[in-house]
């Protein structure tokens, strides 16, 4: 990745464009099965953008309890997109709602002047807070017909969908169909250092350039990070081998009494009676771990072997025995 | 009123004031228990300016689901506030949350710099969309101190804070406890043309003044309007007539089979098969409703007596029969 | 005034409508040779609700240069509307560009995507800052044709329309040829106590009662509010007498020594060593008047008669003596 | 350059730091003369961040004419930081008001509540439009003396500081003497692919930390990137270089009846009478430049040596022979 960064060609991608930064958006453009693709500094930046593109004062937009966009992006959703938000239970599965629920969300289309318009849905597949949750490709695509049908926008927050395209052994465009924009990330799973691309329409796509610039997301000779991605694309294939490592971690845990479910993906849930209390346990014995939604979330990457997990496996049984 | 209306003494309110419009904020701030109070065109700019000193970009506020500030303004608490809105359940009874919802809403005090802090607990009293529902003045000050506890500031949407007080019979300062600003209506069901009023510190309202301007709020001679809202402040004695049409409607509506919950105040909540159509049978019969919460809304106020209230069951079960 | 107050017939202007707010709209629109218009508690309101709605983020706006949008709405205009200011020089006269300096300020039609794109002109007739100067029609629609030869959006600041088509003898409409839409107040010069309108297409007004709303300018019996604003047009024919009285005083002014130029409505702009140290002088004479742009700013309006100017000047003349 | 990117020690600059990000962090607020500095993705950012931080509603800010912040970022100043900006005069020289301009422009310090309030002065060395003018420190401090005296905050757009320092071979902390906060850019005149950084006191600094990873700045692991700005801080003495190729390239164009004044630092504004008609010329002869304030922009930097800009004026020369 490295040795690709260094020899990237570059250009000024604000002003007449960066020739990696362009492969890499027309390389992720045909992976997300989408027209075309803008690259961004952070994943945040590039829901950021597709929500302040989407919302508008006065609209109101439905995402899945605990969506990314409500609980982790301090609120950027609300008061510099716009929009009013209004959390979807996840009574269909984990990080995913029933279609009545998305109906009944909704709202009638024909409201008066002073209501709020619902306007705008904002999927997440893999859900990040419900533990790497995978959206099955039927499930989304009924979620966004019915979205359709009631006149919604849809954006995907896709940061994770290339692990959601692997457990489900299908390219990520099958995971895409019918969505206005959709946001991916190259510097978690994918392990690149830097960046997240945005994808939607071409026309979508000229106004989330002005956009990202507002932001003061335009940056120069941004091919040099561009590069790492394209490497981490390349390596997209063995992201399965972090799955099973996360179900053997999560199998485990369990096997030491963790209250574990199993994983669908790369996050490793476990419902603990003190989060900060296992976190900071977890962190003397060399193993690091984040707290959200009220558990502790392991993740395994591309910096994390077979061997490491029962390594950390067994420092835990010997700490906890 | 219309007679007050006509012989108001008026100033300059924007400039060095207008002596009735200060008659009636200091009055206000005093039947409201607060150091001072500040006049505004509307409940929606009074609840607007509040959330707008209080909240900050990155801050998170709760309130009980279906708060007017989260369905009913437009999204203006989280666009122009800057908020991003946490709804708690009534799980403790229609229009309020239990102490532990509250508590486990609130997160924890020392978050990472890239989490979203809460800061305000919005209350509302009596809660509209729970059917005028009454918040007793012991949970009131029990959820404020909860909110107090954990470092929250809070607002108390109480532009039906007169009936509650007039169902408690308690006045109304009982019923701000504790609270940092509260914001209280006089042109619904206490009957004057226009204006609302928003209490709090010395210093709030000195800001709020401020505020108020920059939303295009600032009036005038708005002393004839303040005339009107001493006239209804004197009348609020007569709201318990109001309550108990609403009951009587409440009852005969029962009698009839209709599906509806017994009022705590002015407002009478229908469950129906279908919203649209049966507000559009009243229509037809002559009886005014709204949609609210999925149900149709009675409001008994200072224009309907209670043979009104006959009438109105009268045609209802004429129509039916 | 107080008499129409008392017998309006009111509704409520939220939900359904209010027939004396409607009449005013009507008679307003049509005096302002525009399609629609729509009440609104203040003049500041409605720009700002007119200037949120031709502006967008990234957008750029071109105002003379002290136009009340720029120095007296607390920069509204810029936080909520959205648009970067740039003031134009008044170099065609008091409070008028010249069409190159205009034409200059507009820019390349066909920026890059990271440039601001100037998309609005915000026109002030009379131009209070500049001592109620007036622009006339052919000036006004040399600039109109002007701006919208470059694709611009044309707002006009009308707050004093009113002495503007006094002053020159011409209907409103005369000076409103070409704008998208035009704000009125009947608050100020006029005499009313509270309330100002702002006029547009059909289409603009729908929209225009939606922000009117989220910004909490939605009143509900404003009806006895429009009743004094109907009364303050029947009244108009009589501004001459203002801008008889301003001239009178300029007059002694400038017998008195002081720097004063001939005012053309009802605004007279002295020029001082000390403004506030004048302002001090003259209030404890009896005569108000305020600061503004560096001057000493007197008014005549409807309570001031021609005796009162005389008055004035005796007391000016006595005290510096 | 590369090499050292390829070899940079890395960390997750969001959850817990980057070793090379907070070694440049360091090493950038040492130079500045600052306690404490922020890595962002670009110039744009640091600016948006300080000012968003700076300001509030109902602000107005001070800037010289043309600066980037009130030109080049899309108005983000305005609709996100929250200011109403008042451009100030070059009376001084290029890019530089004089102190009586920047008191005039301050207004009085006890306004009243409805007014606006200056509470901040943004100032650029080198002024990008201004043709990379040079602010010298006595007139710096000086300018800081009087905006603190008025009780404003200071900002410096120092994109360009290195040039500036360059110029007046001074260190660059010796041009940020009393400001509050200060932006610098690695990626323009210094050669770094991506990043800027933005200077101040430990408190601003956490806050602006906040405000980074809001607008979606914060990135993982982008040590790759500042080690790229440690080798171009490393190599900062070399500025000097372009300065005198820039002299170079003006006394050329002079010679060649061109209008262009002798630049201070790197950039070389010549007038001409068609900027888009030039630009198209001098694109066809491989000569790159940009459109600046009606002007044709050239700028020196680290990949043109002093042959490459005799050759441009070569060909100029035999173009127009």
């Amino acid at each position: 990745m490295r040795a690709a960064m260094a020899r990237a060609e570059v250009g000024d991608n604000v002003l007449d464009g960066d020739p990696t930064v362009e492969e890499l958006e027309q390389r992720s453009a045909a992976l997300l099965g989408m027209p075309a693709a803008l690259w961004t500094p952070s994943g945040t930046m590039a829901n950021l953008v597709a929500l302040s593109l989407h919302l508008s004062r006065g609209d109101r937009f439905l995402a899945p309890r605990d969506a990314h966009v409500l609980v982790n992006e301090l609120g950027s959703a609300a008061w510099l997109a716009g929009g009013m938000p209004f959390p979807l239970e996840h009574d269909a599965g984990p990080g995913r709602p029933t279609l009545s629920t998305l109906r009944n969300a909704v709202g009638p289309a024909d409201g008066p002047y002073y209501a709020l318009r619902t306007t705008l849905l904002c999927l997440e597949n893999t859900h990040n807070a419900a533990g790497g949750a995978v959206t099955p490709p039927h499930e989304h695509a009924q979620l966004v017909a019915t979205a359709k049908e009631a006149g919604l926008r849809v954006h995907l927050d896709g940061a994770r969908i290339w692990h959601a395209a692997t457990s489900l052994d299908l390219p990520p465009a099958a995971l895409t169909v019918g969505v206005d924009s959709v946001a991916a990330c190259f510097s978690k799973g994918l392990g690149a250092p830097v960046g997240s691309v945005l994808a939607g329409s071409e026309e979508f796509i000229e106004r989330a350039k002005r956009m990202r610039q507002m932001l003061g997301g335009g940056t120069r000779q941004a091919g040099v990070l561009a590069a790492a991605c394209l490497v981490a694309l390349d390596q997209m294939s063995e992201l399965h081998e972090d799955h099973e490592n996360a179900r053997r971690l999560a199998e485990g845990l369990i096997e030491l009494g963790w209250q574990v479910a199993t994983p669908e993906t790369n996050i490793v849930l476990a419902g603990v009676a003190d989060v900060p209390r296992s976190l900071y346990a977890l962190e003397s014995m060399g193993i690091r771990a984040l707290s959200m939604a009220g558990k502790v979330r392991f993740v395994t990457h591309r910096d994390i072997s077979a061997p490491d997990v029962e390594e950390a496996l067994h420092r835990i049984k010997s700490a906890t025995a």
